[in-house]
């Protein structure tokens, strides 16, 4: 197992307002998982074996709670059109090649290891329909130590095609086969995925909803994103009040069911209300939000009300893999929204930003986001030398600069669980 | 002089919509102008020595034109202020140290090789007020190779005594003295730099105004930012009718002075009729004003109107010096504006941005940021093969994605005015 001490200029957060920093301490991993942070190594530690990471920082693993893995061929690509008219110009076609293997074994190669160079430890992954090409998109990331939810995606209406699943009868039996072939590896696990109401019938959901009491699986998928979605999902599903309760009718929305939902960005107050209720994790997009023209989600609400929010890049329509680049747009965003919409909903502060891409989207996997004692060991250590400067500046000033201005080259080791995924 | 061939996938702007792409062709750099761009090379120029970039980008150099190089240091800090009291408290404090040479000297030296290394090949720069690092500051530009207007500021009113010009007659010696100094750079050009009105005294305005008459220089300064400091300017200049004839009525506010007004966040009917009859330039700084919470520019009402519009990066209220985020930035801010303040007005397309960044601010420096016949020679050479896709992509799509993926890295090589700034 894994046993080791980092030292350096260790960063957590233990609550969205409150960020720890402790100046070239000790940060003690135990069978993978922390023993604490300590400004002077304690004796019974001392035989461990150390990284010596002196004067860089260290930070938890960051936390993408909502990124579509096949769409990463065509990031910074297509971004003159909203959601839907999105869908179906760029993202069906593209999801629909990894229908062929060799294609998707050759651009998943690519998403994997980029993923690896980032910051990320933890991720909620969006497939495609495929269960050959999802199962490979697994395997891949399990290699790398990464710890993940990957999900094949359900959708059997209003798509092409060549990206339609035949029945819901059809989609029970190969998602079912699909979970069995999937829930033995140790890094990564399956989640159902619908993509989201406009794309699953009644039937589709039924079946899933099958499947979540038998396998007691999580679930991700899309919630409140664009006005024009939403409108169409009143549409098409009359019944309910709300976009919410269209999954939770099915049992997919909290609850015994973990559940992330990306976006909510026009939620109202009863759809909110359930979010909180059911104890549903929001994954904020702030990136994708404004690359697709949907607006700007309420995140001071969210946290306020202690509603469950973690960021998410929402690769591709968000540009980039990264979550610091996810951070500082969430506080971006923030701020236009604070400006142009609601001066009640105070701006995100860089120690929320940080805090909603560790610990509070690292709930979603238990104990994760954090250094505090018992929390699973996932690490970043960050060499900001490259980032020159004439002044002193304090470790808190140098991880606020990173929000803005990390990149992969800065990235010098990463471990996930405990488990060193490199060191460069 | 500057006579050579560059072979690649050029790309450049003819209009604001019209992006010009000549697959594998060849840029031909005649006494460090363009002599046109051809699919194949015409035989009077075969002898020329040649760069073979096959299968890169060719773009022209970009253009930044609102760039505070004694802010670099604090770049990505104090996030969480407004316009004024983030002057206040980071900005005035960080600009009086230049009174001390040596911190100048580290401190310019850091900014100077960043610049180098970025695509940036043209800026308008503001300095501090000090004449010495002012002219340290432009002896460093100068030997990059880039091509800048650098200014000493002038301000001595509502600032702290360290960071105050003692009277406008010293202001006019000092100014004076330094632009007789500073004026026979071959890259490096002075340009008058008047803060902004409310740190600018009548007096000190209109000793500025006897200066530009004398020297014919241009100006660049702050207009219509952020609504605090509008509110300000009305109280300090009671007798215009806007934050333009406040400049204006001294003659810096185009016309005979060429000028740049950096962010016109709020620019009301009349000023933008000013802007466009003087033929002002407006530097539209996206990150700027949402890092400022300042507000978002109507950059379509300007290019519907003809007015003269090009991209900064406002270090270091804006975090990054590039211009390419900048480019991604100003598509993003323009449409969570029409999704949040007026649907009359586009979102900005990837050719427009790009346009911004490269001819449409070029213009302020002649006929630069084009390779269309008579343009100064200004290029970068974008390598985006570590950016891995498993599908084939078109020219036009791969600088689509470099504008939101580019970084320092792919940048191979430059050059401006004809000349090779580097190559690595």
């Amino acid at each position: 197992m894994f046993n080791y001490v980092i030292k350096g200029n260790i960063c957590y957060s233990k609550t969205s307002r409150e960020l720890c920093i402790v100046e070239n301490g000790y940060a003690v991993c135990e069978n993978g998982r922390s023993a604490g942070v300590y400004e002077t190594l304690p004796e019974c530690y001392e035989a461990l074996p150390q990284y010596d990471y002196t004067d860089k920082l260290i930070i938890p693993g960051l936390c993408d709670l909502h990124v579509h893995a096949p769409q990463y061929p065509f990031r910074g690509l297509g971004m003159d059109l909203e959601l839907i008219d999105w869908l179906n110009t760029h993202t069906f076609i593209e999801e629909a090649k990894y229908a062929d293997l060799e294609y998707a074994q050759r651009a998943y190669s690519i998403f994997v290891n980029d993923l690896l160079d980032s910051a990320t430890t933890r991720a909620c992954v969006f497939g495609t329909i495929h269960p050959q090409a999802t199962k490979l998109l697994m395997e891949k990331l399990e290699q790398t130590g990464i710890k993940a939810y990957v999900g094949k995606v359900n959708m059997d209406r209003n798509c092409p095609d060549n990206l339609c699943e035949p029945s819901a009868e059809h989609a029970f039996a190969e998602t079912e086969q699909w979970i069995n072939d999937t829930s033995s590896y140790e890094n990564i696990k399956p989640i159902l995925t619908p993509r989201f109401i406009p794309t699953c019938s009644d039937a589709l959901m039924e079946q899933l909803s099958v499947l979540q009491k038998k396998y007691h699986l999580p679930a991700q998928s899309h919630l409140s994103e664009n006005l024009g979605e939403i409108q169409w999902v009143s549409e098409l599903c009359p019944d309910t009040a709300n976009y919410g309760e269209a999954y939770a009718k099915y049992g997919m929305f909290g609850g015994g069911c973990p559940t992330i939902m990306a976006h909510c960005v026009y939620s109202g107050e009863e759809e909110i209300a359930l979010l909180k209720a059911q104890g549903v994790f929001v994954a904020h997009c702030p990136e994708s939000n404004t690359n697709l023209l949907s607006g700007i989600a309420p995140v001071r609400t969210y946290l306020n009300m202690g509603i469950h929010t973690g960021l998410g890049s929402d690769m591709a329509a968000g540009s980039s893999l990264s979550i610091f680049k996810a951070m500082a747009m969430a506080i971006q965003c923030s701020k236009l929204r604070w400006r142009l919409v609601d001066q009640s909903l105070e701006p995100l502060h860089f120690e929320e930003a940080f805090y909603l891409a560790t610990k509070g989207g690292g709930a979603f996997f238990g104990k994760v986001g954090s250094f505090e004692s018992g929390y699973e060991f996932d690490a970043v250590v960050l060499d900001d030398t490259p980032l020159l400067h004439p002044q002193p500046l304090s470790v808190k000033e140098r991880l606020e600069r990173l929000v803005y201005l990390a990149q992969d080259q800065h990235i010098i080791a990463k471990f996930a669980g405990g488990r060193n995924l490199f060191e460069r």
